[in-house]
């Protein structure tokens, strides 16, 4: 049976790539990296339950599987070119696996990513899924660069994903803002890895990451990393009007700093750069919104509405609660 | 919680290599891969009571998961480099965590690999380890090259494994023989991926196989791969001792034919390069041994002591039941 789902896995996924040397079908898949660049690699296991609520649709468990794992590449300033996927499932479920790679292929086409190799096993439902890219040498981007002076960014909207999650977990009482409710559960389960403004940012940006755990809990990272602190004006956070529409103003602020599952990027650049930075991405969809600076010190202070600084006790979302 | 877990595995693998450009710590780990080398890369997952028993101690599971990722490069006739390592675990366990990295490296570091990632989420125990390494261009070793006349040979012995697990399912009804099956249990649970003698096998082979699922099964792939069938003679099979030891000849001989996990290599070479191929790996230790050839047809065929066909009707053993 695991020969079957992988065939199947192989029969969907196919997209020819020169630089595939030897695909799904053996023990390894063998891969040329392009000269001249370097290999980013990340990976990322998604358990039922945990990571998406149970009774989460195949496709999207697809979709979204993968796109945790392009959204590492893009905070990397990487192109995505390869995937491994591991799929436990606690039983040979060719319906499961048939919508699983239909919500794969779908984000994998555009991003020309091929599926290089795998592994089906029998347990509770599990995926895993390593990424491949490539960066030129020298400039990835990293967690560490940060300066004082630079001015924080994140791309698209923050709080979506969290407020998805929000409104799965209690039955609709009525059937006004249904629409908006839609948007939201779909920032949840389909999330846009921002590939292209990772690229874009190449060069550009000094320190970069992906907004998985919340926005408090992933700038507090590139802090860390960098040995410096952040500042964050809780009036310019980008929020979605579903979210603005659905949420007073103090829960949604709460799931722009805290929530996670946005994988929108969150990234710092010289102040100099910001207007030709928000310009290049603004060009690619989804555009860019300066949140806040980067400042000596450590740790993360947003600034209320009315110039105070709020209480910043939330850690974010973290998987190990 | 997940960063701790991540920062104890850090630690304790820390395994410099040049190509290593930024390891753990960051959304992707950035590597060099150098020049004139192709890639190969295999992704496996073990799940707590399928892969192995309840109850395996942690540094066995942290041996073997890796183990069994070498041993597909080792079927390629790869070099291990690095290792992206998936993690979930009930409870964040530090001392699950340590005794499984102890394992873990005992293998990496004579291998020279480098753990550059990682993921640890909560869930029901299950371990993803994606596995990277070098080969020479058009060197690899495949499933598809075997030729009729061809010598087929496997490393070390077969059967250990089944006949390990066999062990531990039934309660040891006296002290006799306990160090066979010590002998048993250790090879089922820590595993000599034969990356050496892979290494050893390039341009030597035509096709390569680990077997992970039993010899009929894996040298079953190989045929069809190849397009050609196989015979095997059951009184060339190695055999260990403490296998011969502990169980009747018949029983012997289906575990060394169907049982899995002994992630020994079955490869196949042209009669002329038979000597100098079993030179070669007896000097890295392990050696190899002659158990048949391959014919026109498919399949694989079993001929008994007495010369008859045996029945075939096992494939072997697979995960999925």
């Amino acid at each position: 049976m695991e020969f079957d789902l992988i065939e199947l896995i192989r029969q969907r996924t196919a997209q020819p790539r020169d630089d595939v040397r030897l695909g799904i079908g053996d023990d390894a898949a063998v891969l040329a990296v392009p000269a001249g660049q370097e290999l980013a690699v990340a990976i990322d296991t998604l358990v039922d339950g945990v990571h998406f609520p149970r009774g989460t649709a195949p496709a999207d468990i697809g979709w979204k599987a993968l796109a945790v794992n392009l959204s590492d590449l893009a905070a990397m300033g990487a192109s995505p070119a390869w995937a491994l996927l591991s799929l436990t499932l606690p039983q040979a479920d060719s319906a499961f696996v048939e919508g699983f790679v239909e919500g794969f292929v779908q984000l994998a086409q555009p991003h020309r990513l091929a599926l290089v190799g795998g592994d089906t096993t029998r347990g509770p439902l599990t995926v895993s899924i390593a990424v491949h890219g490539f960066v030129p040498p020298g400039q990835a981007l990293t967690r560490q660069g940060a300066r004082v002076g630079d001015v924080v960014l994140v791309t698209g909207t923050l709080g979506d994903a969290a407020a998805g999650l929000h409104v799965l977990q209690q039955p609709a009482r009525h059937d006004d803002g249904s629409s908006l409710r839609e948007f939201l559960v779909g920032r949840l389960n389909r999330p846009t890895a921002r590939v292209a403004a990772g690229i874009a940012l190449r060069e550009q940006a000094h320190a970069c990451i992906d907004v998985s755990d919340g926005l408090l809990a992933d700038l507090g990272h590139i802090c860390t990393a960098s040995g410096v602190g952040a500042e964050i004006d809780a009036a310019l956070l980008p929020r979605s009007s579903a979210l603005l529409g659905l949420y007073d103003n103090t829960t949604a602020l709460q799931f722009a700093l805290s929530g996670g599952d946005d994988y929108e990027l969150c990234f710092c650049v010289p102040a100099s750069r910001l207007a030709q930075v928000q310009a290049d991405l603004s060009r690619l969809g989804g555009g860019a919104t300066r949140i806040g600076r980067i400042v000596a010190g450590a740790g993360v202070r947003v600034r209320g509405r009315d110039g105070t600084w709020l209480e910043s006790g939330s850690s974010g979302w973290e998987h190990f609660a």
